[in-house]
């Protein structure tokens, strides 16, 4: 019996340890495994020989997976190594072929964005030009949800959660006083509106904030927008704006660029896309306004995730070892969508170059004609993946997540 | 029997609605008073005529005083409203007594900052100086814990506990590659550093984060400040530093003022403190580095409140009402430390003019010298306040909090 090896890659979520976890989990009790290993640092950890026996701390660590699915951020560390073409340049893939021979590798999961599944497509093809048989399957996770194919991507659920909640929370926050405000959250998602559009879902019987989201997906018109805020602020004391950072002007440039703001405000180097905004609103309207950007907080606040969100990375981490079993390589394992209400998913696979690379819009029937709101079909889509909260345990009046510290400097034990 | 007034003023936070929920509780539970009166928009409501029937929502709003302990912000909004010295303009004082006529008011209650407390006093001597004998109670809250007299104000226990918690999210989430980087973390309090302190509870096992941190207390040295990074860096891969919103170099001037920022870098408007401190690594040193600004998330996240801090809240509404009806007048209540193991507190008072327009700083002593962290002082100072968590009900997702529509324009409904 052989081993399997796990990585993660890419940015941080809330739910990419829980595809770990079902990575462990699955292969433990697949029993086609002897060892499942934990490569640090993503693909980096293979060639710097920093891996780590993943069953042992199952064995040692008591709730070790229970503790795992409710971590924030990345439990094996991530990296931003990325594989030249193999035919032009074979040595990493000739190092981490080494590696998986030597570790007696039979199957390799990597948990990432669409720049780890390019990862996963080109060690797969190496792999077939090669000849070895080693299965490598990858399993997403973006909190910005935009990888094609699959019906949504794990992390994107939680963070949307908390999305929302927050902008339920501004919305109770800019209600108090008797005046009018503009508050401008800027919200992640450089390419796609997915997460800011989940801002929608803080509205409730008494809450119609945010009152305008602007997403990348639709070009940014700065007088629409002034007028939108003064149209808002006929109906309401206290408007509030949900914007991407991702938003473009008609011409292609980011609200946020260097450039654009320097043309419009004389300014040589501002911060994000909030900020522009609140520029645009104080020359141009006279309300008071404040700008809220929501920054790594939406990625990792584990504190708050979506029990859908981390049982449905679970179950996809298992899927993969399954795959993996059945003889599947060059795949990323995906989301279907069976139903809406009563919600259900079932897991399928996708050949990997289907996503590597590609980016998942937000369609343009799911944003108003306007463009400063989503429709009903969005806050459908979105709404299922937000439901359940995990029962979070407390130590010392904080969160209790598991021990990082073997990701620390000198602090490196196997 | 007459009735009471109840209102709030100042910011937001977590748990001012607790001590609303106290007072209704208490006054209906004394049988002393025939209705509670809310006055919407602070004092504001007075003079406006826009005064809510608490009892009645008590008796129609199934789970109401629950739901209120729970929800964050105002429920009864706040008001930026100072009262002119009397005894140069009593016009406003007039209508308010006026009005507490009309209204059968015997007691008026008032949660709010310092600010609200010089309203409390300035009430309580012109009642003095007509001969009513209106009680008028002020009750603690300001997320900022810097009034004087009272060991500590509701609010500051659950946005502690918020920021310490995030800090520890934050410590995870900065982990996660093999590179040198800085983060700095932008937490309020312009006065005074008890906030940006307890992002020390962050610390755990084996998290170190944050590894710096600088109070308003002590002046900021940027020279200081990069040897600091400087010398964190050698021990950390990923430096995390909170800073206070409020921070000043030598000469008193904040370090976010738009003058200092100039001077050192030739922009012309930049946002905030933790953006200053990002652009003088960025200058000095060769790292990845971003700020965050936690910014209002810190006072109005009731998903994540301190139970301790909650239930005091309560308390001191219900002790407020006590004093009322013990004739007392003309003061705060306060919290009283008892023990620090078990923590207890008892409920005390004093008189409003001890606190009024006073701000209470973090000792000296409870800042290494450096001027870096603070010391265990502090932290046994703020720990037991962060402790428990409510069990927070969620609808459809995100946490059902309590409408607060009749805050919103034209929909007010007593």
């Amino acid at each position: 019996m052989r081993n399997c090896l796990v990585a993660q890659s890419g940015g941080p979520t809330v739910a990419i340890n829980a595809s770990l976890a079902g990575v462990i989990q699955g292969a433990i009790d697949s029993k086609e495994f002897y060892k499942v290993y934990g490569s640090i640092n993503g693909v980096q950890g293979l060639l710097n020989s920093r891996l780590m026996d993943l069953t042992h701390k199952v064995e040692t660590t008591p709730m070790f997976i229970e503790l795992l699915k409710k971590s924030p951020s990345m439990y094996l560390g991530s990296c931003r190594y990325q594989l030249p073409d193999y035919k032009e340049d074979d040595t990493p893939y000739a190092y981490i072929f080494k590696k998986f021979d030597e570790y007696e590798i039979d199957a390799f999961f990597y948990i990432g964005g669409n720049d780890s599944m390019d990862t996963v497509d080109k060690l797969s093809k190496y792999a077939l030009a090669i000849g070895s048989d080693i299965k490598i399957i990858g399993i997403p996770k973006t909190i910005d949800n935009d990888l094609c194919v699959t019906d949504h991507t794990p992390g994107y659920g939680s963070a949307a959660k908390y999305i929302a909640s927050t902008l339920l929370e501004i919305g109770h926050d800019t209600s108090i006083y008797p005046i009018n405000s503009v508050t401008i959250v800027e919200i992640m998602g450089r390419d796609a509106g997915w997460l800011t559009g989940a801002a929608a879902l803080a509205r409730n019987t008494y809450n119609d904030a945010p009152h305008l989201i602007y997403l990348p997906e639709v070009a940014f018109n700065k007088d629409e927008f002034i007028e939108d805020v003064k149209a808002a602020m006929d109906k309401y004391n206290n408007v509030v704006v949900a914007v991407s950072e991702g938003i473009k002007d008609a011409d292609g440039n980011y609200i946020s660029a260097t450039n654009a703001v320097e043309d419009t405000f004389g300014h040589s180097q501002l911060s994000g896309t909030g900020k522009c905004l609140e520029y645009i609103i104080k020359e141009n309207i006279q309300v008071k306004v404040r700008s809220v950007e929501i920054n790594i907080l939406q990625r990792s606040a584990a504190h708050m995730s979506s029990i859908t969100d981390i049982g449905e990375a679970f179950r996809l981490g298992r899927h993969a070892v399954k795959c993996a079993i059945e003889g599947k390589t060059g795949i990323m394992v995906t989301s279907i969508r069976k139903n809406n209400e009563p919600y259900s998913i079932d897991m399928g696979e996708t050949p990997v170059e289907n996503v590597a690379g590609l980016v998942k819009h937000v369609p343009r029937e799911w944003i108003n004609e306007r463009g400063n709101n989503v429709t009903q079909e969005f806050i459908d889509y979105a709404y299922p993946l937000i439901l359940g909260e995990p029962v979070v345990k407390y130590q010392r009046g904080i969160p209790d997540y598991l021990d990082i510290s073997h990701l620390f400097p000198n602090k490196f034990d196997n």
